[in-house]
């Protein structure tokens, strides 16, 4: 079966996916900075390692068939973490996972990485960063999804989104857990390949949205 | 006769090259924020445009057959600068030179750029961003060449260079004079595309040592 490597494990999406990662039985290895943010979350197959995304993490790539990158500085510390993590630390798992053949790559983005000039903004370095590592790995020959979900809430999940952008960004907002949902989804699936998808909170089931139709 | 675009022409090594290219007549048009910066400078041949790098520039790249980016914050300015010129100004001007169909980019990196992870370092989010925009340029498709100068000084020129890295880091200083002499001589030859050079400091003519022997 195959085995997924989270990495940002401890982030809130990354949680939420291993967490349902864990119940599902699904193998998985949950890269941590600490483990003990982790302790709550058991599985027999989940096997948590720690290891930080700022030094040489290639050994976690071992005997891994998929990854998820969730890791993020988020839009809100400073853009030396950003460089860091969310440019640095993206690039060199996307160089790992070429080398160890993997068969999927799911980053998760930011809606506006498309295009950082598209508005004024105070994040625009963010979205800079975002930018350049979605084309990174888009470029690498690794087999890719990327999402990229709009502000990010703690609302209940509702297990619907839309992958059309709205007029307003008041309406660009998506419940983190329909974000893992969507990752999860795309997970499971081998033809998704290739995509990239901007994800909102809306009112289409999963596999209407993110399935291409036959 | 080729014209020559000088993007960050108010920098320290922008300067030298804007000054030395005015006094020899070669048709070249300097980018800058602020034509002020320039006005100790004229030439018959140089043409001073002002515009914002965080902006759209591509009108700068009409009639240009080659490019010179030495914009860049430096290492000292706060990272989201880094993020938003020494690597998105550098992302969007590749885009141009590839949509204007320039002959010849050369790109003013700087050492460590290659291997951010190499030193610990309170510069490394300065040299991913350097990494980035560099091999960004690389697999443009843009014909390029990348300057890595050690440490910059203030020092007279020498004249004089090494690109065989030195082993301490006291060594590898460089003057600024002496690493826009080297882009002059770049600019000068059709066959450094493709080359990327560190430079130091050294007691070889260019030619010696930028010129593959035959």
């Amino acid at each position: 079966m195959s085995k997924t490597l989270i990495i940002g494990a401890s982030g809130q999406i990354g949680n939420i996916i291993t967490q349902t990662m864990a119940q599902t039985n699904e193998p998985a290895r949950a890269l941590v900075r600490d483990k003990s943010k982790l302790s709550h979350i058991t599985g027999k197959q989940l096997e948590v390692i720690e290891m930080d995304l700022e030094g040489d993490f290639s050994a976690a790539f071992e005997g891994i068939d998929r990854v998820i990158f969730t890791a993020g500085s988020g839009a809100k510390t400073g853009p030396d973490k950003t460089l860091l993590i969310d440019l640095w630390a993206a690039k060199k798992a996307v160089d790992y996972a070429k080398d160890a053949q993997v068969k999927q790559f799911i980053l998760v983005s930011s809606i506006g990485a498309d295009d950082p000039d598209a508005l004024e903004s105070n994040i625009k370095p963010y979205l800079v960063a975002k930018h350049m590592a979605d084309d990174y790995l888009i470029k690498s020959g690794v087999p890719y999804t990327i999402v990229r979900p709009g502000p990010l809430t703690n609302d209940k999940s509702q297990g619907k989104i839309t992958i059309k952008r709205p007029d307003s960004r008041a309406e660009m907002a998506i419940p983190r857990a329909d974000v893992a949902k969507a990752v999860m989804f795309i997970l499971s699936k081998d033809n998704l390949n290739g995509k990239v998808f901007e994800l909102f909170n809306g009112t289409y089931d999963f596999d209407n949205v993110l399935v291409p139709s036959a």
